[in-house]
């Protein structure tokens, strides 16, 4: 299998499955956050899953290892999704995942409305910046809500995902208001949270939120994730993220490669 | 120093400040809750702080030894507001905390409103039960929305509190959500939450949320709160609580009794 690269693309493992994915460290590479909300959502086994703001496809090739759904994904920079594109091909994943090119806001998904059983969103975090030009363009926009705000985000969210589906995101704590209004707003009713700390006695940095579309208000509050240990050393459910396989993952992988015959 | 105790009830240590408190298990007595909310919340040096749905009162005695602001307080149940009156006078606080029988949503505080730096409120967390009269009318109505409901609390928490002032209350992670649609409608912008979790592979059962009376949206998510060690015994923090003071409660005693002469 070749495929093609870019001078500051490179192949990098997706430490499961071996699977492969286009990376950049100029335009885009993927993160923890992207990981974690990929092992967080709970998927279905078939139906339909959709990732909004998708960036080089982290989400869609990692979710094809724990279900056979079929997977859309919407990304608005072409250099991203001609990425993740790539890592579909590479991966052999065509019939699985069909990655699109397009703003979310503008982009005419009305037939898909309603159709699917999980959404699953890394959306930028930051509101847009004033003056702040530090950083590329496409660095920028993964991380600014320039092409679209939370509220973007979860508007369309909704609209897609049937009644009694899950909305998953990854957001920063320091939006948690926001993210509760706004779910709210849209039908969308938070059911599961879990935040992540970098250290036990450190402020969380990351949360993980599931919603139910139409669902009954009760949430349960996950136990943290706390990313190192005092040693400094990942706690062992990171060790398994970059280093092992769950026994969940290890079972699926297996029945999964059963059923094609491997 | 004598004191006037029912045959059911008993004077119980608080745990710090050789503080006593009238308690009874067949009426009301403190809990966990209360306590972590009293070393939670900010408090100021000086001026007003409000406690509502304050049962026997330990909030208020609680935050005396971290204050020296006037404490007011509000309870629905006479008998509860009973025993808080003759805890305070047993520990010679009369002149700090001034204990209060009445309904918050008909006690009539209007001219209270926007004077208190803080509003704490341990109110009672779960929906009116339909039919299990299991429990005794006391304990029933510490514990359901039978006389106040949340909107009720954090609506009239909103008026006392000025603006900048602070309202810190402890509940149920189930209720997040509505914990921050009512704080936003009322104007207090939710700006530190910690989760109790009793193990740390377990769920959250306890949420400690402190709000800003018209303040910049903005969460600081604190580290966990895990109860019990994987040994079964206290955490360091819990053992502090209740068998120790901090080195934080420890100088704050010690300059207090400085300025009292002692």
């Amino acid at each position: 299998m070749t495929i093609r690269l870019s001078p500051e693309e490179r192949l990098d493992d997706l430490l499961t499955h071996e699977l492969k994915i286009v990376q950049s460290s100029e335009v885009f590479s993927f993160s923890l956050d992207a990981v974690l909300l990929a092992r967080f959502c709970q998927v279905p086994a078939r139906g339909k899953i959709m990732d909004l703001c998708s960036g080089n496809g982290v989400i869609p090739l990692l979710l094809s290892t724990r279900s056979k759904a079929q997977i859309e994904s919407v990304e608005i920079q072409e250099r991203l999704w001609d990425m993740a594109k790539r890592s579909v091909d590479y991966n052999g994943l065509q019939s699985q995942i069909n990655v699109r090119h397009g703003d979310l806001n503008h982009i005419d998904l009305s037939m898909e409305n309603g159709c699917y059983d999980l959404v699953t969103v890394n959306p930028p975090y930051l509101p847009v910046p004033n003056g702040d030009q530090n950083v590329n363009a496409h660095i920028a926009a993964a991380r600014h809500e320039i092409h679209c705000t939370l509220e973007d985000v979860i508007r369309v969210s909704s609209r897609l995902v049937k009644p009694g589906g899950r909305v998953a995101m990854v957001h920063r704590p320091a939006r948690l208001a926001d993210i509760m209004l706004l779910m709210r707003k849209y039908r969308l009713e938070p059911k599961r949270i879990r935040f992540v700390h970098p250290r036990k006695a450190e402020e969380a940095n990351m949360l993980l939120i599931e919603a139910l579309r139409d669902g009954k208000p009760e949430i349960r509050l996950l136990p943290p994730l706390i990313v190192y240990e005092d040693n400094n050393e990942y706690c062992e459910e990171l060790l398994q993220v970059y280093y092992g396989q769950t026994a969940e993952l290890q079972t699926e992988k297996e029945s999964g490669k059963g059923e094609q015959g491997a």
